[in-house]
């Protein structure tokens, strides 16, 4: 986007209608020259020149003749490349570390996820855990022809410009992440540096569910909550993720449930997290605070079998949760309240009395009697994919910047992408 | 701006260019046109064409020259002209109405308001009222070459596409506020009808304290709470309001303090406005729920005596206040939060509580230390002055929509501006 104080000159506009060539030919999923002139209104003449170019990098390719069926005589169909640049996502979680590498169609090519605990595990050990899967996906990547142009990583936790400042439940504080996992990954692939960025998980779960979502149809504003050891959140605004001032919006967690309440590992009382989140509901339903994954497999047995303590905890949880998450609605107007991470497993359950509150509470009165407002999220649309997403969605927005080098890798050369 | 989704063309782009130098002028103050060329990169050439664009549009005037002490050979300055469009606020609140008109320099020209309850009162009187201070504020700015070319009406409660569709406080309920004023305004001035806008009231504050606030130096991002009868909020993000995916956005006042709590206007239990708006203040501290303007001043008397009831009503409304922006700061992340409406006239006792609160239970940690990001809101910068801004800002960002008509008045003609 050309910037309001900018000027817009010759270049600008062309680096820009570059782009805008490319999202189309990736938002249409398959398309001709002229379908793309009609779409965005540049010449037909503008158009080739734009394709060329994209071609040239190896962007995108052309996919045989339309059918007679669509309208005006037949042109070469367009479409994204399936090989050339790609993201690569990693998600570093308390009970798994997921990596994922993203086409620019955004397919998901690869996937590799690794179930351990990494609580009390030293930060650099658990960041060389996670390159040595990178590193192994990487080799999965090249092997379909991809070239990945950079690395996002998501953490549970305050992240900003490329440190953890803080992720209570990992344990982890002041942790220079992108540098350290860059370094790792060099060792394992030397000479061949790649770009690495990061965020917090729960952002990076939203992008997933905004960009590659089932469940967002018509849903560009929303709050996205992902149940984990804690709690995280973010909230999408017209199909932008608010960051906030300084990249720490988003901590409904800490939303205040009973002022004087519960002791928080953030180090105040009374944070939703001590009350809806999975160590809280294990416990109440008598499951075991640390009972992990399996704990929350068995809680679903029980609830399927409709054991009273579980739905008891379920009901409980779900309320407070509804409490909180109404006083969000209120403030912030989402379209849509997406349960992410456990809460998706257990959205059969905890939804009713979330609903409830938040029928109760929301002075809009727009969630009143519109239940498909408060949604699962999607299955596939992890922070791992939303994290890959980012990085597509950087070569989408300025092609040139990645096709200038001939398709052979990104532009920036550096260890890390820095911020 | 120039939309991601659309082509760059050269009509779009003088228009775009016509408003970065009118902006350039308004954001300087003053400025030569080799210092507009300058500072936004056009040729000199380009910027004077746009400048006699303007000049004749009456939007900006020559002001002599520039001294030998700046830079370069001297220059014409040129100036927002202080004649000219306009934009009309209207603010109507539970114990007032206040109209205001701002220049497109940003300048306060006229300012009424007038002191009532208008609770309990038809919608059309209250609105009939506003007109008739409307009207006696458009006769003055007509006397200083003023035309104003909209008017936009604040009102606190929800307000969406030109209807307020609930002010609790107020007690009303589906009015379609725009029509109702311009139709009022209209029988006062026959065939000069003025389009009409409107929002909420705490979110015509917010923007006033963005644009022409004293203590917003720096704060680009800002939480605004409205301490009125009701507690409105806003939430401003990187210079942009945030209005939600429905234009409800910023209900602070019913976030939850205790679940079970008190019963709220709004149907249901423990919102924050029931422990720390104006009513529970007073009624706390000995002074009637319904003390009003008068009930506010007496309470500020005591507590400047140090007398304990007063201080601990404050104390306690602090508390309260405190927990539920602690939610919204973990939430949103804003840089400042700004104490405006009756908080500001009260924030040197209830500040110290709501900044414990906010050092006690904000994640980041931001909050731990520096208390100047705990403010009062500007004095002068209310939702009548932020309304007449709204209207001004339009003119800033395409003055080709509102010049061709050679200053004349507004290019629409609607009675209304809808949405």
């Amino acid at each position: 986007m050309i910037p309001l104080g900018a000027k817009a000159d010759k270049a600008t506009v062309r680096r820009h209608n570059l782009s805008l060539v490319l999202r189309t030919v990736h938002g249409t999923g398959e398309v001709t020259r002229a379908g793309i002139a009609a779409r965005v209104g540049l010449t037909r003449a503008a158009v080739s020149s734009l394709v060329e170019q994209l071609l040239g990098y190896g962007f995108i390719t052309e996919w045989g003749k339309t059918s007679s069926g669509q309208a005006g005589r037949p042109g070469t169909v367009l479409k994204v490349a399936r090989t050339g640049p790609a993201g690569v996502g990693v998600e570093i979680n308390v009970g798994h570390i997921a990596v994922c590498v993203v086409d620019l169609a955004g397919t998901d090519r690869v996937r590799l996820v690794e179930d351990f605990d990494s609580r009390g595990m030293q930060p650099s050990r658990v960041l060389a855990r996670a390159a040595r899967l990178t590193a192994r996906a990487l080799d999965s990547a090249a092997g379909q022809g991809l070239e990945p142009v950079g690395a996002h990583v998501a953490v549970p936790g305050l992240v900003t410009g490329g440190t953890v400042r803080q992720a209570p439940n990992l344990g982890w504080n002041r942790v220079a992440v992108e540098g350290v996992f860059a370094q790792a990954l060099l060792a394992l692939r030397p000479l061949r540096a790649l770009p690495v960025s990061s965020d917090n998980e729960a952002n990076a779960a939203a992008l997933a569910e905004l960009w590659y979502g089932a469940g967002t149809e018509g849903a560009r504003s929303f709050l996205y909550l992902s149940g984990e050891v804690g709690i995280g959140g973010a909230l999408v605004l017209k199909g932008e993720l608010l960051r906030g001032a300084h990249g720490f919006a988003g901590e409904i967690g800490h939303m205040v449930v009973d002022p004087d309440g519960r002791p928080c590992r953030c180090g105040a009382r009374g944070c939703l997290e001590q009350y809806a989140g999975q160590a809280a509901l294990l416990s109440t339903a008598g499951l075991g605070a640390d009972a992990g994954a399996p704990g929350v497999a068995e809680l679903r047995r029980r609830a399927r079998e409709r054991d009273p303590s579980a739905l008891a905890a379920m009901e409980r949880a779900g309320r407070q949760l509804g409490v909180a998450v109404s006083g969000a609605v209120n403030l912030f107007d989402p379209d849509v309240v997406m349960l992410g991470g456990v809460y998706r497993e257990l959205s059969e359950w905890l939804a009713p009395a979330v609903g409830r509150e938040l029928a109760r509470r929301v002075v809009s009165g727009l969630w009143d009697r519109d239940r498909s407002r408060l949604r699962p999220a999607s299955p596939l649309s992890d922070a791992a994919r939303g994290s890959a997403g980012v990085v597509v969605r950087e070569v989408l927005a300025d092609p040139a910047a990645y096709g200038e080098r001939g398709g052979s890798g990104p532009r920036r050369t550096a260890s890390t992408a820095g911020r």
